[in-house]
C-alpha cells in the first residue's frame, strides 16, 4: 500500500546505495543502526527501493512509499516524495503511481469527457471551445456582444481569459449572470448548450464560497490558475457537492514546475495525470503549435494520461494558442477525437468576423470527423473557404 | 500604482519589441490596431516596459503591470506576470518590486523576530532550534521524551519534522497537548519559553479550522509547507484572527520553483521576499553547509530579503541542515545576529546525548555572540568541548 515514485537521478556507480539512503531518509531516517525490534516497529513505514536503472546521464530509481507515512492529499504525498529531493540539481520526479487503495481516496473528473458530452448533447465531435479577446479593461457590454457572437457562431465552451480577475468594469458575478442570460437564449433558440468557465480566482479560503454563489447565481462552469494555487485546492473544489460544476483546469505557472528539460515533474504529471486525480473536467495546456508552445512530446504525453481508459473519468485535453481551422485534421490526427479545438486568434482573426470564424471551425470539425478533406468540404462552406485563403491548411503527413 | 516584474530574457537583439509584444500580450493583448478612443479607455490597464538592459546571455526587462489588472493577492500577480512567460524556456522572473499602495495589502508577520524575541524573552543571541529525529512511525512517549531532553538542553524552538502528517501513533492534537504540558511545565521551572510548531497538514480547505483548533488547544507555532499549498495558503493563515501564531515556513518543494538555474524564480524570492510578504515569521531554508544544501550567494539572498528594514516585520532566517556547534561563529558571520541556528543531527549526534549536544550549542552561541572563540569557551564547557572534539570547528575567515 502506498505510491511509487520514479525518478531519474544523475548517473552514478553507487546509485543503488544513494537511492537507499534517499529512501530511508525521506522515510524513516535510519535502518542499520537502530535496534531489531524498533526495525519490526518501523517496517511498515520504510521506504524501498524498487529498482535502479543504469542510464547514460540519468538512471531512472523507483522509491516506495508507505500509505502509513502520509494522508490522501497531494501536498503530503508531494512533499514526502520530493520535498528534500526537489533541492537537489537534476533530480527528476517522472512519475507518481498509486496503488488502487490510495487512488480510491482521489476523486478523478465529476463529468469527464462522458459527462461533458452528456451536457453538451455532443457524442460525435470534438469540442469547439472560444477564447474571449481583450475583456480587460472593457465593460460588461463588450463581454456580452463577444459572447453573443460567438454563440451564434457555433462554439460549446467559452473561458474567461486567465488574467481577467474580479474587477469592477466585469465584476464576477455579472459576469455570470449576463453569460447566463444569453446562454439560456440561446439554448431556447437553437438546444444548443454551451458552457461559459468563469474565472474563479481571489483569496485561497475565499475559493469556495466564490464557487458555491457562482452555481448559486447559474455558473455552468469555472476556470481555474490551478497551479497558482496548488492541485490540492482543484481537489477540494472537486470535491464539494455544493459547487458541483465542471472544472476547467488551466496550465498557468506550470511552465515553472515542469518547463525546464532535466528538472521538476513533466508536464504529463502536473497538467496531465495529477491534474485528472484531483478532478479537473478540461486540461488547457500550450499547444505543439502556436507562439506559447510546449513540444509534441510533452502534449502527446499530457493527452495520453488525461484519456487513457483507467482509473477515473476521462479528462478533455485543451491544447491552446496557434490553431486555425486549417489545423483541425492535424489536431484530430494528434490528439484523438476527444479532444476540445481551442480559438482564440483563429476565430476573432476571421476575415468576416468571429461568428464566421466560430462557422468556420464547426465545419472543419465537421468535416474532419468524417473524412472530407478541407479543401473538399470549403467548396461548399464559404466561412471555411475564407479561413484557408488566409491561413491554409496543415498537413495531417508532417 | 502596481507591480514591476524584473525578468532575465535570453538575449535577443530585438528585445525591447519583444518586452513591448510581452507588456501588451499580458495587459490589454493589442494596441495600435485599436481606435484611439479605446487607447484611451485601456491605458490604465496597459503593461509597460520601463527598461531593457543588454546583457551577454539575458537581457534583463523591467515590466509595470497597473494594479488595475489584479486583485492584491499572489495567485492573480503572479499569473498575470508569469503565467504565460513560465512556457518559455531561460525566461526567469527574478523579482517583483510592489508599491507602497499594493504593498499596504499584504500583511507581513504578524509577529516577526521583534515579536518572537519579546515572546521567548530572548532579545541579545540567535535562537536554537531543534529538529525531532526520526518521529515517523514512533509513539507519543518517544515523542515526549524527545522533547523533554530538548527543552532541557535549553532549545528556544523545535519543529515537526516536515514529513510527519496526521497518523494515529503522534496525532495532531495529541502533539500538542502533549507538547504544551511539557513547555509549561518547562516555564514554571526555568522562565524560559519554548516554541513547539506542529505541522499543519492535511486538505487545503481544511486548514483553517484545524489551526483554529490547534490555537484552543494551546499550540503555539505552526509549521507550514508553503510550497506544497501555494504561498497564498500561508497569506490567509497569517490574515486569520483565530489563529494568531507565530508561523514556520518550511521550503520543502520549493527546489522545484528555484532550484534550476537559468529558469524560474530564485529562492529569495520564493523562500524571501514573498514569505516574508506574505507573513512567515520563520522561513526554513536549505543552509550551503550540509548534504542538502543551496549556494552561498542564494541563502544569502535569501537572508538579506527576511532582514532588510523595510517593508514589514522581519522574518528570520533559518538555515538548515549540516549545522553543528562548530560552526556557529561561521553562520553568524554569513547571516547576522537575527537568525535561528537550527539543529538536528547536530544535537543528537553529541556522544552525550542530545541534552548535551543542545547544551554544546546553547554555548556555542553565547560565546559567539560575545565574540569569545569557541576554543576558548570550550575550556569552561564540557559539551562544546566534546562537540568540537568531534566535529571541529569552521574559521570564520573561510
Amino acid at each position: 500500500m502506498g505510491v511509487i515514485a520514479t525518478y531519474l537521478f544523475p548517473t552514478h556507480p553507487d546509485q543503488q546505495a544513494i537511492a537507499e539512503q534517499h529512501a530511508l531518509g525521506l522515510t524513516v531516517g535510519s535502518w542499520t543502526d537502530i535496534p531489531h525490534l524498533e526495525q519490526e516497529q518501523l517496517r511498515k513505514n520504510k521506504g524501498e527501493v524498487l529498482s535502479v536503472e543504469k542510464g547514460e546521464e540519468k538512471d531512472r530509481v523507483r522509491i516506495h512509499y508507505p500509505s502509513a507515512n502520509f494522508t490522501a492529499d497531494l501536498p503530503a504525498i508531494l512533499t514526502t516524495v520530493y520535498g528534500k529531493l526537489s533541492f537537489f540539481e537534476g533530480h527528476e520526479l517522472v512519475d507518481l503511481t498509486f496503488d488502487d487503495e490510495l487512488l480510491a481516496q482521489f476523486p478523478g473528473p465529476r463529468f469527464g469527457v462522458k459527462g461533458i458530452r452528456e451536457q453538451l448533447g455532443v457524442a460525435d465531435r470534438p469540442l469547439l471551445k472560444a477564447i474571449f479577446k481583450g475583456v480587460l479593461g472593457r465593460d460588461l457590454s463588450f463581454f456580452a456582444d463577444q459572447l453573443e457572437d460567438l454563440v451564434a457562431g457555433g462554439i460549446d465552451l467559452i473561458k474567461d481569459d486567465e488574467i481577467l480577475f474580479e474587477n469592477d468594469l466585469t465584476p464576477f458575478t455579472k459576469r455570470i449572470t449576463t453569460a447566463k442570460e444569453i446562454l439560456d437564449r440561446h439554448y431556447e433558440k437553437t438546444g444548443h448548450r454551451v458552457l461559459y468557465a468563469v474565472n474563479l480566482s481571489g483569496k485561497t479560503n475565499e475559493l469556495h464560497d466564490k464557487a458555491e454563489r457562482a452555481a448559486e447565481l447559474g455558473a455552468n462552469a469555472l476556470l481555474f490558475n490551478v497551479h497558482a494555487y496548488g492541485l490540492d485546492a482543484l481537489q477540494t473544489l472537486r470535491e464539494n457537492n455544493n459547487i458541483g460544476l465542471p472544472l476547467v483546469a488551466h496550465s498557468a505557472l506550470s511552465g515553472v514546475l515542469s518547463g525546464q528539460t532535466g528538472s521538476g515533474y513533466p508536464y504529463a504529471l502536473t497538467v496531465g495525470k495529477l491534474t485528472r486525480l484531483v478532478g479537473g473536467d478540461f486540461s488547457l495546456f500550450p499547444s505543439p503549435y502556436g507562439n506559447v508552445s510546449i513540444s509534441l512530446a510533452d502534449a502527446l504525453a499530457i493527452n495520453k494520461t488525461l484519456t487513457e481508459e483507467k482509473p477515473f473519468e476521462q479528462t478533455f485535453a485543451v491544447p491552446s494558442a496557434g490553431v486555425h481551422p486549417g489545423m483541425v485534421p492535424q489536431l484530430l490526427q494528434d490528439f484523438g477525437d476527444n479532444l476540445v479545438v481551442n480559438a482564440g486568434g483563429g476565430i476573432f482573426g476571421h476575415p468576416d468576423g468571429p461568428i464566421k470564424g466560430a462557422q468556420a471551425f464547426r465545419a472543419a470539425i465537421d468535416a474532419s470527423v468524417k473524412g472530407i478533406s478541407l479543401e473538399e468540404a470549403a467548396q461548399t462552406n464559404e466561412p471555411l473557404k475564407r479561413a484557408i485563403d488566409i491561413w491554409g491548411t496543415v498537413g495531417t503527413s508532417s
